[in-house]
């Protein structure tokens, strides 16, 4: 596919007037813009400008509320509720992790739930938020139905990711932020296209047969992560963001590519707490954690041990360096939202 | 193997005399014989009665404090952090998950943190205890080494169980109670002793191949569910346990069979919060997601969609209404404990 170069901040400021133009305010629109040129910058093309337009067309549906009202309840000095009013899930997601931040900054430990929201992109981005102001995070959301729960034949849970993040006494985050899905349905449709086999055990046909066909697996259901156990982390997180928050849950959550027959109503659950409740040397501590783990004999082929989020820090400084990258199809996209 | 059968009060009653003739206080061996006896009734035989004699090596070796003086500091209303002076696990335990539960019930959210603890058993018999109360719970605790990090030839992670509990509106609790580890160490064990096959991707032989072989995978590693993305679970599991409390991680968790050298000082964190922080009816949520998943068309073969905690509800509820049997080698372990 023929790719275009475009400078980060010239593809900002577009983003940004398209997001104006749909109606979000300023501040909305800056903050929805980051989020997207972020996912491009740590590679994750599949939170990134690849959505925009079904942002913009969830907007004119009116599905998404380009003007909410959001209100943040106080239910204590550490706990919060957000009712995002159907607002884009980054300004949700924006709001909320600084009122998980600021409560935990005051009391030691912070919760916040949001409800009424959409698709916010990568938690690990709200978990980075977090861990710069020196704080450990837990995040959760659900998602709509992609993967099977355990002996169903039928997807109801999300990609339903479980997001962890904490300082590491080095300038890059520890941040875990793993799907509980065996495979990305993305990854499925590009095998089918390009009639490849996918990898054993990560999905079923349409009888509830394992398949290494693509075609036959998107017909399917996909497979969580370790069969009963990853298929109870991810109904543990539809709990935690939906069931808890006033969200949707067990399915409801609507495609937002596919269903404009309302808004998503997705929910969030921010949990934040400092590092030195406990130790007083806690970067001392998980750095010297760090490199023990690293300091392990290697598997043959191994160069170095990573922890979660070194890879896409890396991403990040490489490609920050760099023009976007943008396919033809994101141009149009972009030039038919200008208009 | 010959089993024995005894009822479960009278090997109660022996449990807490061996234990407090190896000097636990009356409190203290009876919480300690509720859990083993518990393990032994949810079918959880690796954390039952084959463990007795090794709590009592580790009192005699003097790495178990049997009178332990266990302090429990106040952080916050909502947050307690507890030194548990080498006490066994299930004391340490036992006091956190009240405390948790004390201070969720006053503020909404509760969490502790402790440290100098050993063997708990079970995560999933605390996060009961929350549950009972109406509570939500997650509960995080290391061990000692058993699992490989993504890309090391050596273990370092323990089986780092995730646990989460939630009441469901109905008699039986939500208790996702899971080990990171692909397979239980004891059942290679078994294979190898019995000259079977392990399954595939489960575990490496000590050059990093993958292997079937039971005898193999003794002398190499146990791998994480999910490949990296179990690792980085686990090592959230070992940060969250172990380095934030101020417990032992990293692989320094001693093997409570094998190595005598020292105490375990094993860390846990137990996090809880009320159900109806954001919503009204939580219960009635549960119900309803629990009754909405259950309803899915089934994989062939399929009788009932579980949720996690519903099969050992059930294998409970049968096995305390029956003796409880036992090995000849454990019976050996009782006669020689109780002299």
């Amino acid at each position: 596919m023929e790719k275009v170069n475009l400078k980060i901040n010239i593809i900002k400021k577009e983003i940004i007037s398209i997001f104006k133009k749909f109606g979000l305010s300023n501040d909305h629109a800056l903050i929805s813009a980051n989020a997207l040129i972020n996912a491009e910058l740590v590679g994750a093309y599949g939170h990134g400008l690849s959505r925009l337009k079904m942002y913009c067309d969830r907007i004119k549906k009116k599905v998404i509320n380009p003007k909410p009202n959001i209100k943040i309840k106080k239910i204590s000095q550490s706990i919060s509720h957000i009712d995002a009013n159907d607002s884009i899930g980054f300004v949700a997601a924006d709001i909320a992790i600084k009122k998980a931040i600021q409560n935990a900054k005051k009391t030691g430990i912070g919760m916040v739930a949001v409800k009424n929201s959409g698709h916010y992109g990568l938690s690990g981005y709200y978990a980075e938020q977090a861990v710069k102001k020196n704080l450990i995070t837990m995040i959760y959301t659900n998602a709509p139905p992609a993967v099977a729960p355990h002996g169903a034949l039928k997807s109801l849970f999300g990609t339903n990711p479980i997001c962890f993040g904490t300082p590491t006494g080095s300038k890059i985050p520890f941040i875990l932020d793993t799907s509980i899905s065996m495979i990305n349905r993305g990854k499925i449709r590009v095998a089918a296209r390009n009639n490849q086999k996918i990898p054993e055990g990560v999905a079923l046909d349409k009888f509830g047969k394992p398949t290494v066909n693509a075609r036959k697996a998107l017909e399917g259901v996909q497979l969580p992560i370790a069969g009963f156990r990853g298929s109870g982390l991810a109904w543990m997180v539809d709990i935690l963001s939906g069931v808890l928050t006033g969200g949707n849950h067990a399915g409801r959550v609507k495609d937002p590519f596919d269903d404009f027959s309302g808004p998503q109503n997705i929910g969030h659950l921010f949990i934040t707490f400092k590092t030195n409740l406990f130790v007083k040397n806690y970067n001392n501590r998980i750095n010297n954690n760090i490199k023990t783990i690293k300091r392990l004999p290697k598997i043959k082929g191994v160069k170095e041990i990573m922890y979660p989020g070194q890879n896409k820090y890396k991403r990040y400084k490489i490609n920050s360096k760099k023009d976007i990258k943008i396919s033809e199809m994101i141009k149009k996209d972009l030039k038919n939202l200008k208009i």
